[in-house]
């Protein structure tokens, strides 16, 4: 058992012929938990204090989908597609039950992944991210150039902008937050490419686009979805949108926070999500 | 201290003249927490397993407003009057700082206590409820009557209709929710008349009708707001309105349940909420 996230080796699986990038701790048996991520994140962009949390009481892997980080080939332009890498990805692992716990885009991709194989998946957590042809992602591209112009005049990182509320509290745990993501100094991932932030905006607005998905109403799974009261790339209209959809979800919205909620409030989202997944 | 609400015994206290009836139990010391209670409920309408849950940990008290149950006067035909009533209630008991769990009309009223009377109040957990001005109670006068008509019909409770999805897990913990409300055998409370019920409905329909207050978005204490996903008395999207208009709100949204989640997922509720409550 890895002592924590920050310390967790890099390693590879091959997939069909590709390397995905992942990194795994916690305690052998049980269900494991796998980790989807935002888009334009690569492993270091989890929270070592949500993934450390989660891993006191869970096996954690967290993964790049394929052309994403350290994994190899071309990231794809649809959400399905990536779910069908994900699929690919956990079969080359060998695990044939797992939870999800997808973050925003990630979010998508589970939701994709327990409808193209619902065999594969026992319970999910979706946190701020939408449902398939919902108000979710519009304008994504406009919302990251705004913030990377405010970042730039600021001196502050973009994600004080997008994950967090403006408010002093809320700020400061995005101090804290992004404190965390620089810990690990040896054996970072590679950074994300354009043409892999590319194709997931495109897929991202695909979703956007689509209908929402008959197939959402039938997931008699239990779902945890989480957000923040102030979602800036994702409504937080949208998770409640999203709880509604799934006849299996409890909806849990934190106060003064954005689209970073579960990074603001990690002790809480850790100890909600065990919660939840335990047996 | 009182073993359990099925055993606490009905107490009175002389509000400016008018009796007003109640029962406390849990451990002396700290920050009482007062619970207010929906449309033609008594004392005898709150689930022995939510306050006794909630007494473990806190001192307890539930109260009949003016008019109500087993408590004299005549019940006023507005929010404000009732929370006015229910301040001068907490200074009879001499208590100058509670948290206050309101449930659907009970809630209205605690919305309207923590803006008149922001000095008596420390916390507050809203469930199945609504700010002014929202989609909130519509039609609670036929949806009352529907419900009847069916409950005869069917020869069940109505609340199976009102406060319960149609789900067989839900309707189970119906039948076990009512079978707890006919614990207590011995001194229970009177009942609500019509006169009682004909008051909260235009009190009730004032504060659907009315404009959403705008000191609702200066309430910067902790909330807690709470419902199921499928509430049918005040519809859910109106607890997430809430938790939107409030700066401090945690939302909870609990699968497959309706007005009454918080008695169908009872434990959890406790849990969460005494958890928001705690130091």
């Amino acid at each position: 058992m890895t002592a924590s996230f920050v310390q967790a080796p890099g390693e590879t699986v091959d997939v069909a012929g590709t390397p995905f990038a992942y990194r795994e701790l916690g305690p052998a048996g049980g269900v494991p938990l796998v980790l989807l991520n935002h888009i334009t994140a690569v492993l270091d962009e989890w929270d070592p204090a949500v993934v450390d949390g989660l891993a006191a009481e869970r096996r954690v892997i967290v993964v790049d989908l394929r052309g994403v980080g350290g994994s190899g080939g071309t990231t794809p332009d649809s959400i399905e597609a990536m779910a069908a890498d994900t699929a690919a990805f956990l079969e080359a692992r060998g695990l044939d039950l797992v939870d999800l716990l997808g973050f925003s885009l990630g979010g998508m991709v589970a939701q994709a992944v327990v409808q193209q194989r619902p065999d594969l998946v026992r319970r999910i957590v979706l946190a701020g991210t939408s449902p398939a042809g919902d108000e979710g992602p519009a304008g994504w591209g406009s919302t990251l150039q705004n913030a990377f112009g405010k970042s730039a005049a600021e001196g502050k990182h973009p994600k004080h902008y997008l994950f967090f509320s403006p408010t002093s509290r809320s700020q400061a745990a995005a101090d804290a937050f992004l404190a965390r993501l620089d810990e690990r100094t040896e054996d970072r991932d590679a950074p994300v490419t354009d043409e892999t932030i590319g194709a997931q905006l495109i897929a991202a607005t695909k979703w956007e686009q689509g209908t929402s998905p008959a197939g959402l109403t039938d997931v008699d799974k239990p779902v945890l979805v989480v957000n923040g009261d102030n979602d800036l790339l994702v409504p937080t209209i949208s998770s409640f949108n999203l709880a509604q959809l799934l006849p299996n979800a409890t909806l849990s919205i934190y106060p003064d926070a954005g689209h970073g909620a579960i990074f603001q409030y990690h002790q809480l989202f850790v100890q909600q999500t065990l919660e939840f997944l335990r047996d």
